[in-house]
């Protein structure tokens, strides 16, 4: 039996009782962290009284079909930050499991993609999500299917979420989004994402500490928000009530970090 | 201070461990069941040994600024199906508070924005969300918009979730929603939801007896996939991954309920 199981935006307290239960009731359990930011290892590990297994990129890339194999006879459980199978890697370890007719389970939990509605913008508005990575990702050339979706959305007056990148060592920083996004605009000068530009800034989703701004893209630069994770969001035609909910969130009223 | 705590998909097992906190704290909390179909009431009440105030729908519309004044004082929590703010009335609702300088809160929980993953698409390659209306929410009417999304999206090759209505007494099965939309292409004609076209219906994400299909509407139109939340999907251009991963679920596999 293979089970996934999401543990939320933050720390050991976002895991849900079924969570809990499945952990209880397993042979062995794997944590990562590579495919979000997730602070509550060692504290989840006192609350289940067992060690969790600790899956780097790499090992999971090359072990997943041995982590696979084992669930043919025990008990295995992936804890995942977020919702489990957002990430397409474990969508494909599942898919493989079932493949092998291994029993699987997913455990859902919360996930930013849900998350963006506390910016007051409105779920059904939202079009094509995209994430912005870092250049040494793209061999240095600017991802300008980004700005390809920040056109697509436009044009229907959808909202656009831009996560960004936290899948390597570094995790970048609102700071370090707009300015490749700003790069993209000086090649692609489709005034998509000027200084002018209307932006959310959301930092540390479903943490206790986490920031909400809603600006202008040259008040929003060069502030620091503080650690990551954060996305941007780049609002399309807004309905007056999401203006008003968002204008809650002013960056001249929000303090940094 | 007023918090929203998400309860996540199905059940008492649902909540997370913030959400117990903050349940444990306040000094009154409230629940509502008419923004997702959720079962844990009776048994979360006795977990906590307390009552928990069902908030009908008429209730919290006229009654929403009366909650959020009550928050001035006390300690409010708002239990909601799912990721609380999803739904826009708790989106206004926070907005007012915060409005009036009432301390907010928001606990998120799993969704079915990103649970849609279990079905092995991709979440990047979703585009707009809709809901499926019931005929007399529409005044008999069809409801366009739908075929309109449906026609946004398969422009970009896009997947298309479609929610189905559950914000009545009645709650939509696959087989209404699956009626409603060919009864839109038999106006439409653009070949957008044919007795040919490629779905996924997947019921009562998060729960136990979850079920995933994936076929031509021709087979599944007739289906009876038990109890809803269902909701509806149609892919838009697959990648050979999204396709194995779905094939998984060949509806001629999968039995009904």
């Amino acid at each position: 039996m293979l089970t996934f199981v999401g543990i939320g935006l933050y720390d050991e307290n976002d895991i849900t009782l079924r969570g809990l239960e499945a952990c209880r009731a397993a042979d062995k359990v794997y944590i990562e962290y590579y495919t979000g930011i997730w602070h509550g290892g060692e504290a989840l590990e006192r609350m289940l009284g067992r060690k969790l297994v600790e899956l780097k990129r790499d090992n999971l890339e090359q072990n997943s079909g041995r982590i696979v194999d084992e669930a043919k006879n025990y008990k295995i459980v992936l804890l995942v930050p977020g919702d489990p199978l957002v990430a397409t890697t474990h969508a494909t370890m599942i898919s493989d499991a079932m493949g092998k007719g291994i029993k699987t389970e997913v455990i859902h939990n919360a996930s930013i993609f849900s998350a963006v509605c506390e910016t007051g913008l409105h779920i059904y508005k939202f079009g094509k999500t995209t994430t912005v990575p870092f250049a040494d990702k793209t061999g240095g050339v600017l991802p300008q299917s980004l700005y390809d979706t920040l056109r697509l959305n436009k044009k229907s007056g959808l909202h656009t979420l831009l996560l960004l990148d936290i899948a390597s060592e570094k995790k970048m920083t609102s700071k370090e989004g707009i300015k490749i996004l700003l790069d993209l605009e000086d090649g692609m000068k489709e005034s998509l994402f000027t200084e002018n530009t209307e932006i959310v800034v959301f930092a540390r989703a479903g943490s206790g500490n986490s920031i909400i701004a809603f600006g202008r893209v040259r008040d929003l630069k060069d502030r620091d928000f503080g650690n990551p994770p954060m996305v941007l969001i780049v609002p399309g035609q807004m309905h007056f009530t999401e203006r008003e909910h968002l204008e809650r969130f002013d960056a001249e009223r929000i303090e940094e970090i």
